[in-house]
């Protein structure tokens, strides 16, 4: 197969993947957005559009005729780049473009970056942008999921999305501790496929003896911990989480809900009742570092993860280290708005380490650094213990 | 005819109109709410259906079967009546029900209302609160005209509901003013049609001389107010009106935004260029109180507007009063969740007087008192003057 | 005695009252600002000195030196109409001027107000300004001993004023309810002595029949309502104030706290069990609104209460009528800065008649309309009915 | 000298110091709170007394009667583990206990203290809890100096606190950049003085080659980053950072004033023009970060900064780190109130490294690891560069 294909099948696949988790909804779900954090899904499908449009299309396809100028207001999530606008929009208060909009928006532009593909613009030069669009594209179909899991799962009728129960919950096995001995470690991306800025360049890191379970924590052991009052305790807690607690009368993770004295789950396949021997989903970090406290242990280091990953099983949950999201040694932002992409972010985040269900098959590496803000927990979010 | 025929035809024919209003909607727009005084259309058409089921179907027609027993938890705008709830919603988030669904349960709705007439069970003691839901949904038409124009008119595609410009323009004369003298006058609801609570009883008043304008402030007034400054001198403006020019920087009606340096109107019929002949729209009881002061004038008493109201043109602006809104000597709430439909809001509102080119033909009378918070914009409002 | 030593004894008795009040103080309860709605007693003594020195010391009295012209800045209650100022102050921020400073602007301020008078500065033309700094002071005499008890009702050592029992507590009569005649009345001031601008002018008003208690609601029935559920039955409530019940989790006036199973009341001789027969104080408008929809009765307007008032019992507390605060006719906002101090703030308020144990002894008329927003529980507020 | 005397000493040494940074306040100035992160002087006075009086009087000196039980619910920093309490109180409402209060509570606990010393009570056992009061007091000393100055500093009057122009500015030198190598390096605390928890244990670190200024940035550097737009250009801050310049409108450091077109600058010997040999102070995280990034550098990480303590000049500022406030491996929180000292905040801060003219004399020390949140600029801070 020719190089050129190969492109345009990765290409096709990855923007066919999109839309397939789209199907399922109506097109009610795709308009709305209960909070900042969750945007909703005919957003997504018309960014990661744009985002070929902008940095492909536009500069470097000859004569191609922008789709919609406006959509730039819509579409880029970074606007406060692009100068005065008459009208300041929340994404969650936009009908138009419709969805059927997004969808031509869609056709148009994939059948213009094959074109571009076959007619051989995909030079050397440009590969970078173009794999970065494909890999941005990923990041999205996740964050499609947990939308779309959020969108549904706070609808007073539950409706289900659709997955079987198989497809979303994970037995965790009986945790056992693998050690490892203090000494210089290396960490960060190395090789010749695609990473991200943020995992380069590869390093090297001095660890101390450590402890890491071979296995995510269960429902089981999580409810233990609600069950002897961790809730109710400031000294497991962060300053910062124990004020979180109480501002929001936390007592479970998200989408736990307890009807007639037992406790119930919002899952992609509806409500139903907590899997025990699943591993515990959507929790903060304040949760995380909170239930290791009560444990007696803690949260590793994303050194310790990484150094760790081939000896224990990830890729359920995105696992929340105790590691702020910040440069590696010799980190470099690159210059124009692909500059922005990670950079900017690196400050009072958290890094996860692994990869959940919800993230696309050929889109983790155990050097994969994602990040979210402490409070949040409306992604696939796990925890693994270290001491 | 027949009464019950007559009734029948009444309800299909309200009904009907709410549906036609939505006509020109994509599935979307039905969805959004930009901001909490906006209900999404989808919600007006679910809410005013669920009114009937709830006050008429369910306690009066035997054997009748719910609908869904959740959409009192969605349709419900006094939902914390209801008791406790699993999840707090907004209107906004509910991707759910669908357009579709909605619309069945309109016909189903619908389809036992009928029945319900045809079968003799809408006796006189039901009459009243039969011709209330009507009246109901009459006042949500006029809300989803405003709020279907609120959410066009913030998305940056500024997308056209579709009327004309005739439509929906109304050429103001020029104003003369009609003198009434001193003494006793009546007010209130007199006659044996409908009429909400609120607007009885009948009842004197004492009314000093005055002087009421025949017709509405023009846009081309409202722009010398602009002009001279007006909203940047805080002598003409409450102390609270003032706070609300600072904290949104107001500068124009609703609707307005200067382009190019041309003052432009977002209408039901897409962006235009400013009508200066038209009576001036969307602007707030602090606007329209601030313009009255620059004018040396004053907004009428809604005693005074009643009184007049056979000898000056209105239904083309709800105009704004100086009188607050408050209950006429005798008003007495009745029970039950009939009694909370107008007296609970029965503070820090004002009464706006006359219809608006969205009131629903049948829907305006010289005694209807309307109220809004002082802030509000979105609907449309205009300015007579009195001295 | 000449009309000259009238008006400075006046003028002296008054300006000591506003000291004597703060006797009891320690410096410091002369600085904090618990919430926006009270002001540090230094900064009324500072204000009501500032009005002095701008209307009238600064303009009219030659060669007078300005004591500290940054003092514009810390005690001009208007700042808005200023302009632009380095740095944006509360008034619970500024520890300086010092208490010290403060009580030297005044004596310095006193002297050239005597001065001023008794070098016969004091034309008629002034006259007026004169006598409303006087009116001025006084009514910020009521609210130094609101605001006094509030950051000192706020403090958990809970440290008394000083007053004696006697001094603060009204046993209200049993009530009897006072008849009248619908008809033509008049309203608002009339005579040759000082009334606020908003008293004017006497003008007729038409009411229907009405019962008036002849005396205040008190601790006893308040609580009997509270017993009866009133803080958990939206029925009662306006929708504002069932809002206002839940944010705040209201259950009891203003001062009242449950302790050890017994209703105590923070009161300037400090805290002490509720007298019963005490006329109930601290509500705001919707408490009293709710009561009286309890009792099945309603809040007189203020039109009732002023016909009304030589027949019942009044004085103890500022009594919420159900009548909005708005211009009477024929109201004219003065020019100048004057004009500013009561036209502004005619929009969502509540009329309050009669006057308090907090008033000073000679500021109180029949006609005197004093208004507060309707959430505000800190004056000493209570309860007349009426039907 | 005695063991006991030199603890004797050391207590009074430390104690009076308090009191000597207090002496040119008025006592007004003891009692605001202008912005939550500011206490006011008298809540430090007390809140350090009380730790003692908590920690070491009440349990462990016989017979000692608590100098008033309510102290408790106003100088404990962390009431919320104390349980219920009537009224919730924001330190800068409080007005009583008075200074006076508090200065005789000063007196009585020193009293016991040297009582308890002399007496033989500090047992080796106590000795580390005793040694944290002190240090307690020390950064309680500098908070002080910090609250005091903003207190002062958001006063329209801008009243100097006394200190003189020597006492308070520091020509940073020319910066030369000394190099490290690549390698283990050990940091965190070793040896037998008092240190702070989050100090050890003392680990081994990898750094790679790093350069590090021998000196701190100047304001003259600072302006050139203001003049080159350096607060308009979004792509030198965190998106985090970017949004507080906005919603701030920031354009300078703390306390720079532009007046009269010249940049002043308000420092505790009153406000003057900006010295522009002196370091720059005042700058928060996102500054530090921006200005980095527009010099094409970065700032250091912590361990970077303590392995070239020893050959750079530090002490006039703190310094921001871009390393996150994290546990050192092996990092235990002690038990009991204590153990919630530092622990709990090793979430969103970030760690600042040095000292700073406010710190007092023999509290410094190149392991000491000071940390603050991002937005702040109220402390002492300021910039050294990295590469």
């Amino acid at each position: 197969m020719s190089e050129k294909q190969k492109w345009i099948d990765s290409y096709l696949a990855i923007r066919a993947y999109s839309e397939e988790i789209c199907r399922p909804l109506e097109t009610e779900d795709y308009v709305v957005q209960p909070i900042g954090d969750v945007s909703p899904p005919k957003w997504h499908l018309g960014h990661t559009t744009w985002f070929f449009e902008t940095f492909i299309l536009l500069p470097h396809l000859p004569n191609y005729q922008q789709f919609d100028a406006d959509y730039n207001f819509v579409f880029n999530s970074y606007y406060e780049t692009i100068g005065a606008r008459v009208i300041r929009t929340d994404r969650g208060n936009l009908s138009r473009p419709s969805v059927a909009d997004i969808y031509r928006y869609r056709k148009c532009v994939d059948k213009y970056m094959i074109e571009f593909v076959d007619g051989g613009f995909l030079t050397n030069d440009l590969l970078d942008i173009f794999v970065l669009g494909l890999n941005h594209e990923q990041q999205h179909q996740e964050l499609l999921l947990t939308d779309i899991k959020y969108i549904l799962g706070h609808n007073p009728l539950f409706p289900a999305y659709g997955s079987t129960k198989a497809a979303i919950s994970y037995t965790a096995a009986e945790s056992a501790y693998v050690k490892f001995d203090a000494g210089i470690y290396e960490i960060g991306y190395e090789g010749r496929g695609f990473c991200f800025d943020n995992e380069k360049s590869r390093h090297k890191v001095y660890l101390n003896d450590f402890e890491i379970a071979s296995d995510l924590v269960t429902n089981k052991e999580y409810m233990a911990f609600m069950e002897a009052g961790g809730y109710a305790d400031f000294r497991y807690w962060h300053a910062e989480g124990w004020d979180w607690v109480k501002r929001h009368q936390a007592r479970a993770p998200l989408y736990w809900h307890l009807m007639d004295g037992k406790w119930m789950n919002y899952s992609l396949a509806g409500l139903m009742e907590i899997d025990h021997e699943d591993a515990v989903c959507h929790v903060n970090f304040y949760e995380a570092s909170a239930f290791a406290a009560w444990r007696g242990m803690r949260l590793p280091t994303e050194a310790e993860w990484e150094v760790a990953a081939d000896y224990v099983n990830w890729g359920q949950r995105w696992e929340w280290t105790n590691s702020a999201y910040l440069p590696y040694p010799g980190f470099k932002k690159e210059a124009g708005a692909v500059g922005e992409y990670n950079g900017k972010f690196m400050v009072n985040q958290m890094v996860l380490r692994g990869a959940s269900i919800a993230t696309p098959k050929d889109h983790s590496r155990k050097t994969y650094r994602n990040f979210f803000q402490t409070a949040l927990q409306w992604q696939f979010t796990g925890i693994r213990l270290a001491r």
